[in-house]
């Protein structure tokens, strides 16, 4: 995946220095209680590391490749399928030209460019450039933040396809073919620093492998993620290591999430076991389909999806609710609406909140498991796995195996959090 | 899986007839609209196949066979893992002892028995038996019952572990230790018969995969998930099969399904994308965590787990409704408490309703995706599969590879419905 090449130091000049952190030698700080700030002179990097999105028609050239298809061949197949090789092209000649754009931009403003495909972008990447931009959509930004562990090193999304991609943690659009705009802007101070709190994640315990399993850019099967997860393991090791299983001791994981952490089976289908601790609190035994942990970031994203009610259930709920108290309560598409969207919008968290929110997923509760709150704002979250075949997935792309006996402890740091750009519309 | 035995076929004898079938030589009929019905005589069963589970000890032997592992190797490495050997070895006994219970009761009324584990229950077995039992949980009878199409053979679920199983599927408890009572109403006739209705599926188009696996007797790995999966296919022709993918004709699986379909990406942190259409209605595309349709029968188990609501949600709700209209809506714990129950009890419906309830779980809503009902009944869905690595999974036990471009039609007919047994308290 990542080709190491030798790190080259670049002294950045004194003026440089003040441009990126003001006057003083350290680096702009902000109270971790504002979500954004003004910087205190204007912003100009001078190595930019671009990472960019693998798109869907190269990911299935690549997917075919085994069979040594022709162009016209992948085109047939596509049809088969229901899916238009033209219209992938399509989308790859947007970002592609895109992407050439933002580079073309960057250089001649004299910056020193690097572009890095996002399955070799990697530490000695992130150690380079004094800048990372995201050249993809959300999810590319995830995978791109969750490299970069300093809160002095600003991120910046550039969304390559405003068409197809939502870009909530992208540049407003405008700039994505319009980025001279955008690094003039930064030049000369006219934007906001926004500070995204993230999640830490410790791992120790039994069952655990600390070699991540990137989702995305293999888009693995099933069968693929569980290979990845135990590629360092030979059989031999496997089988002394069922006798000899050690239990590790605590270590932080070298990523930082900025939406969420999810841990529940792998399988789809299948119930997951485990046993949970809020900030301390006793240890209770959970069964569901999942438990997920996100920020103020995270909190419109999949905990969004997972929590959020629907008009359906609030029409059913207000008309039980009327029907058992006899009050006037109005059930009109438009009061439900309100209600509705009210009620979905306290879900979401601003950005810079240094609490996490966590979800149980789908509780089963009987006569074994806990029916006590599933859903709340914590500090600290304990997890300790039940599970047979779970994993950890950060961001929804980075996945670590944590099976039966793994304890992972996800909390937040303001020493993680993530500098990113507010740039006006 | 399956050892292939000659079939032997038995002459019923007249009597046999009579009390099986009532004085006719037609099965008795009940019409769909009632959940059970009086038999016509009593039910004495000639050949009866018990089909057990595998315990969670005999799992946990089988899965480290290949290390050579001594029985006091196993006790240590649970222990490590935080389980119990002694007590997995207790609920061992607890349910080995039960199935002697009843195997000896069956013989001791001249019963002819052929006691079975469920990785080796197959359609042979079905056809020799006139009546199937379950002897394990809710899971096993679950499989037992997906291999009866007819609607004529009884299947009766017994609990073998009581304090550890649910059985909402088994007969109630107490016949567990009290099998003979249990025969003997059987034979007087003091029960009523329950039918279930069930769920058909059809399959065609590319991307599928009639070969099903059994997730519970494999216990898989996400690996061994997607292994089995493509089993039948060997490399070149997969590398053939690429270029000349078939598309296939509409083929009736030979499973029935008893509880719910649920259709997703195998990958449980993955989206799914597909197309639905209900009772030939629109298709419309949709991107959700999932999709789950559901029998009278499942409407108590997974469905009902995706669509509950906790008190937590519905007093939130109902906060928001009293000030939005200022009314005095209550939001005392005994309230909530009602409503909730309330709303989630709607949720169930009758094993004998012979429509479907679908319902899409965490749908994604944007520019691109639908918004239409995420809930409903119906008599028909169709649903093409949009899926990178998505499967079809039938009782939470059965899987069939489902993905870009395979069609799956849904319904019920009333010639599937399942025979059961409903004995008193």
């Amino acid at each position: 995946m990542a080709r190491r090449t030798v790190v080259r130091v670049l002294c950045l000049g004194h003026r440089a220095v003040n441009l990126l952190y003001g006057n003083s030698r350290h680096p702009l700080h902000t109270s971790v209680s504002s979500a954004s700030s003004h910087p205190n002179g204007g912003f100009k990097p001078e190595k930019v590391a671009v990472v960019t999105k693998t798109t869907r028609y190269e990911f299935e050239q690549q997917r075919y490749r085994y069979a040594g298809l022709s162009e016209e061949d992948l085109k047939q197949l596509l049809a088969m399928k229901g899916s238009s090789y033209s219209g992938l092209l399509e989308r790859h000649n947007i970002h592609t030209n895109n992407v050439e754009h933002i580079v073309q931009s960057l250089r001649k403003e004299g910056i020193d460019v690097r572009v890095v495909k996002r399955g070799e972008y990697d530490e000695e990447v992130v150690r380079w450039a004094d800048t990372v931009i995201s050249a993809g959509g959300d999810g590319t930004m995830l995978l791109v933040a969750s490299k970069v562990l300093s809160k002095d090193k600003p991120v910046v999304g550039v969304n390559t396809d405003p068409e197809r991609s939502e870009g909530h943690l992208c540049l407003p659009v405008r700039y994505t073919r319009a980025f001279p705009e955008a690094l003039d802007k930064l030049c000369r101070g006219e934007f906001r620093w926004l500070w995204r709190q993230r999640i830490r994640l410790q791992l120790e315990g039994t069952g655990i492998n600390p070699t991540p399993v990137d989702l995305h850019e293999q888009q693995l099967s099933l069968e693929q993620h569980s290979q990845a997860h135990r590629i360092t393991t030979t059989d031999s090791q496997r089988r002394s290591g069922v006798l000899h299983q050690s239990y590790s001791k605590p270590s932080l994981l070298p990523i930082r999430s900025l939406n969420e952490i999810f841990i529940g089976e792998s399988l789809s289908s299948r119930a997951s076991y485990y046993e949970m601790s809020v900030d301390d609190g006793p240890w209770e035994k959970q069964k569901s389909s999942g438990l997920s942990i996100c920020t103020g970031t995270g909190s419109k994203a999949w905990s969004y999806n997972i929590n959020k009610l629907d008009e359906q259930s609030v029409e059913e709920l207000l008309k039980i609710g009327k029907s058992q108290t006899g009050l006037e309560i109005p059930l009109n598409q438009e009061f439900i609406e309100k209600v509705t969207q009210e009620y979905n919008e306290s879900l979401v968290f601003s950005p810079d909140d240094s609490r996490l929110f966590y979800s149980i997923r789908e509780p089963i509760v009987n006569r074994v498991f806990s029916s006590s709150r599933q859903r709340g704002f914590a500090s600290k979250v304990c997890v300790r796995s039940r599970c047979w075949d779970a994993c950890m997935v950060v961001d929804g792309g980075t996945s670590f195996e944590f099976n039966d006996g793994a304890i992972a402890t996800i909390s937040m740091s303001a020493d993680d959090q993530l500098r990113t750009v507010l740039l006006e519309n």
